[in-house]
């Protein structure tokens, strides 16, 4: 069965979706794009996603390709010609095709394209055992805030993680604060017991997940606070876990090899992760 | 008369050169480029941006896309059908194609795009008025060094000069030190008659042109220093000028709209300019 592409106006064989040399987002980084975890079929927090892609879109001053509506119909039509129940929709726009110059062109069109993933849910061993995540120093650019394709320290940090045999890579600002992960929030609960998450800054992205997570919690009545905390803050955490859009909420057990409290996935985690479970069920109900 | 593109081994019409939309140049900016100057016919300087590409390639581990001789066969193919005598060769190498995770997949073959572009050389207006740079925080990435296509701080560089009627911003870090324009490398003679640009080092692009204007200095036994400078040194400054692989060398004389020294070329750029056309021109007779 031939996976399908959204590029442009057209639903392509995902072999022949292309776009051309001089679509900005190749030679300039110049576009954002968004992940949409899909469960159940259904879009989760599809509304808050489509604000963050225009916010983004408003930041550098790109055009949305087609409006709201027309984003979902054509997400929706996606997914049912992909046969997608479990996984993500990947949404990319960049500022268009145009001769290259830096600044940006007088008559470029944005460009769409979408595609989908069908994943398979976490594995129970990764969230009986947790996941290991080192930590190196935050190079990237100082508005991580916009969810943009210039995403190549990303990339080096991921790879980094990789080779260490870690999940993630959680970055280190110049002051000793952790920012975020390579593409996840981070999350500690210190010896104190207070669970802390940075605060949303041009220095993170402002996950979904992350958002999702605090709305939850504050509903919930847990104590929680937004601010940045340090590396060593982490490394005498009770617990530790990371949001995003693919992983929803993992449990981070191990910092640069040292273990993470008892080196288990911790209570609050565990509440955390039951709680936006049902979350995500109760969209499923609502349709 | 058709333009042509090299993408993957083969020449394409330009309007029909395409990618696919997973190539990672495209979702991650994970890649690099060049611009090769053509004078009368001739790539300026092409060892030397040749191993550049190679270092870039090689600091994030991207294979080269073909042999040193291929790319250079294809660069002159490419010159030949195209009839380009006076302009540039875009070079540009991405990880190549994968299904997207941001660490590096395993068995991804380097992409390859090559396009040419005709330009003037600038009017002498340019040359006897000068231009105007702005300046701005830096809020690039730490590897500047790496001419990565992740490009979108120097995008929104450039608009942001544009927008002020500049042809440059001039970039300045946290300690008030100017690093680079947004395409270009920045020079001031001080107000004590020293030259001086920002020493190469990860938080700079160690320009082509940069790199042989100050071999030219050397030899003709200019006083020149690479060293971190202030903005406050550059707005005292006599001369200004900045260099680039399109611009060659251009003066500079008016940064923030206050004029450099007597708002005039100064006689040292007028003498670097000429050394170098000097040495552009000398390159066509070695022929």
């Amino acid at each position: 069965m031939p996976r399908y592409a959204y590029v442009n106006g057209r639903y392509l064989p995902h072999a022949q979706a292309a776009v051309h040399i001089e679509d900005r987002g190749y030679q300039f980084a110049d576009g954002v794009y968004e992940v949409v975890p899909v469960y159940k079929g259904i879009l989760v927090d599809e509304a808050p996603h489509l604000d963050r892609l225009e916010r983004s879109l408003k930041e550098l001053r790109i055009g949305m390709p087609a409006s709201r509506s027309a984003l979902k119909l054509i997400s929706h039509e996606l997914m049912r010609r992909n046969d997608l129940s479990h996984g993500f929709l990947y949404v990319q726009v960049t500022r268009g095709v145009a001769p290259r110059e830096h600044a940006f062109p007088e008559h470029a069109r944005p460009a769409l394209v979408m595609t989908t993933r069908q994943t398979k849910p976490h594995g129970e061993e990764m969230l009986r055992q947790g996941v290991k995540v080192i930590t190196m120093p935050d190079i990237r650019w100082k508005r991580c805030d916009i969810k943009s394709i210039s995403l190549l320290p990303n990339v080096l940090a991921k790879q980094k993680a990789a080779e260490a045999g870690a999940y993630e890579a959680w970055q280190v600002d110049a002051e000793g604060r952790i920012t975020e992960g390579s593409a996840s929030n981070a999350w500690i609960v210190t010896a104190e017991g207070a669970g802390v998450t940075r605060d949303a800054s041009q220095a993170i992205l402002n996950g979904i997940t992350r958002q999702s997570l605090l709305t939850l919690i504050r509903e919930e009545g847990y104590d929680f606070q937004e601010r940045a905390f340090t590396l060593d803050e982490a490394r005498a955490a009770r617990e530790a876990f990371l949001t995003s859009s693919t992983s929803f909420v993992l449990p981070v057990t191990r910092i640069d090899e040292a273990p993470v409290g008892n080196g288990q996935p911790g209570p609050l985690f565990g509440a955390l992760r039951a709680h936006y479970l049902e979350y995500m069920a109760a969209l499923g109900e609502g349709e």
